[in-house]
């Protein structure tokens, strides 16, 4: 298998982007990552777009030849495919790229991811985030996402004494974080007094407790390893892209507070790459809800199960620590536009991996994590990527 | 590039199944799949998955892993993937599919595709479909997809010279060959006075012209070829898997009456196959309007342009001709499940090419090609089949 290599990134500022088009900032971070890969659009094979929901949200279906086309390169007849698995989208077409160029069938890929989540009622677009869990079995029962992650952290409460104020200390990190992202959606500040006291979403998880709804576009080139150090002095290798998934319904798992899929696309990607959780230092989790970001770091191996609400009090995952997480502030402050969220981690990385990362950069970047989660976790995605120079 | 093959094929009945759910359907066309290719579920790697619009028809997103689930396979923690490109999806996923086993990550996957049609109104499903054109070019100025494809009709006519009786035999065939398939959604006979006398669409296309909205899921499963004779006797090669894309608006295109994507998807797959279309003994072609197949019949390199409607009257590509169009029925007589489709026409081009196609078989059958487009062609995909024993 021929091994992958990231050669440029691009994204767009997320956010309630309510002058631009899908079509404008799909484009906007395609063109951008080309550009940072040093490639012409004559060198492109293909594009790989990651998103969850273009049909309810604008009306349009069909939107990977779309983007192409608006971005002036209908002509070249360039293969274009979308792809699809909820809030893990983006890191789905990043999976599939990923299969495009080790086959050897296409040099160099654009991977990009979009979503445009505020030109319908909050309302509206909550109904559709929740079509990404069981309709059957769980949404038309009543349970929307939130409330699906809503009872898991009530279950981890009980089973690990996870406290209010620790789900609270990840929405503080994160808008701490994001404040230094220029991108981000969200840059203020927020204390742990202000998250336990905003508005109840679904108990426990209030207001600031959940990721916003955003606008945004992420995208990645990736082409062959032995090839990138033409284009670039700092190629970052995708040394594992890893999916598995679970059930659709949280009631059918074993159990509530553990995403499996999560545990087996960590599990496979530590052993495709020949390394450990201890050997990552840089991290971007899916933090949709602040509880997700616990689990996320029990089921990838960070901490022991049970133990990530004090294990995150103390600090250690915050910047200077050993395992930096979500230094662009994650879901919760950098943004969610769904189907973008799974390429703009690895946009992150890739900068934090170059040392391009600015006030964000983490020490000592080495080998970096990227964890994207659809649904209540039906679909997960884990990336590693480590610096080729 | 490992070499990739096709070791079974499963397919439900297309029609209106308004007694069975999404699910039901999506396993068991792959269930068969793996029965058919002997292969136990502890083998199976992953599954690729075709669906243009579950969002907004079933108000279900994140269907990949939702089908694993009810098929009882969630323990198993594969990857699976929902792949879109408009009526074109499941030609996306067998790209998909491909991709995964010719890189080597993955040995045998399953490759489906599913639609659910019917269970919201026809005017809400045409609206659905017509969300696979561009909405902000076409769709918010009254433009459908039988409309777009109306207006190529006509001019057809008026460049070439195609005649209202030559788009009738279209659907006159369709319905004579999808006599003979158990699996089709219509098993009646046409004539040519019926076609054209009946209700209008979008004129010239009348709603005889026109494919129907059909409920329905097929499915294949692919491995190695090199192990495939391990658990065949009939392994069936892809010899190429061409996608190629367009702009999404019928305005922009240079011809209104060429799909370029056809065109440049068709002669990449040739050239990768190192064949012809002189080489080609049955085919399955996107006639999802009368119109369609006669484009197809000349931009897949068939017929001279121009010349597909009087060569079709010729009965040259009926049953018994040298080359045998949609022995299936094609889109038209057994029906039209659009994420379903590209899947489909690969199911039925197995069964010719292992001789198992029954009343339907196409004598000699030796290498053939299946055709699917998305919208009114900003995608289309060819793959290219052939015995390998």
């Amino acid at each position: 298998m021929r091994e992958v290599a990231v050669l440029g990134v691009g994204q767009t500022k997320f956010g309630e982007l309510w002058d631009r088009s899908f079509r404008e900032i799909g484009i906007e971070a395609g063109l951008q990552a080309l550009v940072d890969a040093k490639l012409g659009s004559g060198d492109l094979g293909g594009l790989f777009l990651g998103n969850m929901a273009s049909g309810s949200l604008l009306d349009q279906e069909h939107i990977a030849p779309l983007i192409l086309d608006y971005a002036g390169l209908a002509g070249r007849h360039l293969p274009a495919v979308r792809v699809e698995g909820g809030g893990a989208s983006g890191s789905l077409a990043l999976h599939q790229g990923f299969l495009a160029v080790a086959s050897g069938l296409y040099d160099f890929v654009v991977v990009g991811g979009a979503e445009k989540m505020t030109d319908v009622l909050d309302t509206t677009a909550n109904e559709i985030i929740s079509s990404t869990a069981d309709h059957e079995w769980e949404v038309v029962f009543g349970a929307t996402l939130p409330a699906l992650w809503g009872l898991i952290a009530r279950r981890h409460m009980h089973e690990f004494g996870t406290t209010r104020e620790q789900l609270a200390r990840v929405a503080v990190q994160m808008h701490q974080n994001g404040s230094k992202n220029p991108l981000a959606h969200y840059r203020n500040k927020l204390t742990v007094e202000q998250v336990v006291g905003a508005g109840e979403v679904a108990e426990p998880l209030g207001m600031l407790d959940c990721a916003p709804l955003s606008d945004g576009a992420a995208a990645v080139v990736l082409g062959p390893l032995d090839v990138a150090r033409k284009y670039t002095d700092t190629p970052v290798r995708i040394a594992a892209s890893e999916v598995a998934c679970d059930t659709m319904a949280v009631q059918h798992r074993a159990s509530v507070t553990t995403l499996e899929s999560t545990v087996v696309a960590a599990r496979r990607a530590f052993q495709r790459a020949r390394r450990t959780p201890g050997d990552v230092t840089v991290a971007e989790v899916h933090d949709a809800y602040t509880i997700s970001a616990l689990l996320a770091l029990e089921d990838l191996g960070f901490v022991e199960k049970g133990r990530a609400g004090p294990e995150f009090e103390t600090g250690r995952f915050a910047p200077g620590g050993a395992l930096v997480i979500n230094p662009s502030g994650g879901l919760k402050a950098q943004g969610r536009p769904f189907g973008a969220v799974g390429v703009a981690q690895v946009v992150e990385l890739v900068r934090q991996l170059r040392g391009e990362a600015k006030e964000r950069q983490v020490s000592g970047a080495t080998l970096a994590l990227a964890h994207d989660v659809g649904g209540t976790g039906a679909t997960s995605a884990v990336h590693l990527l480590e610096r080729a120079d």
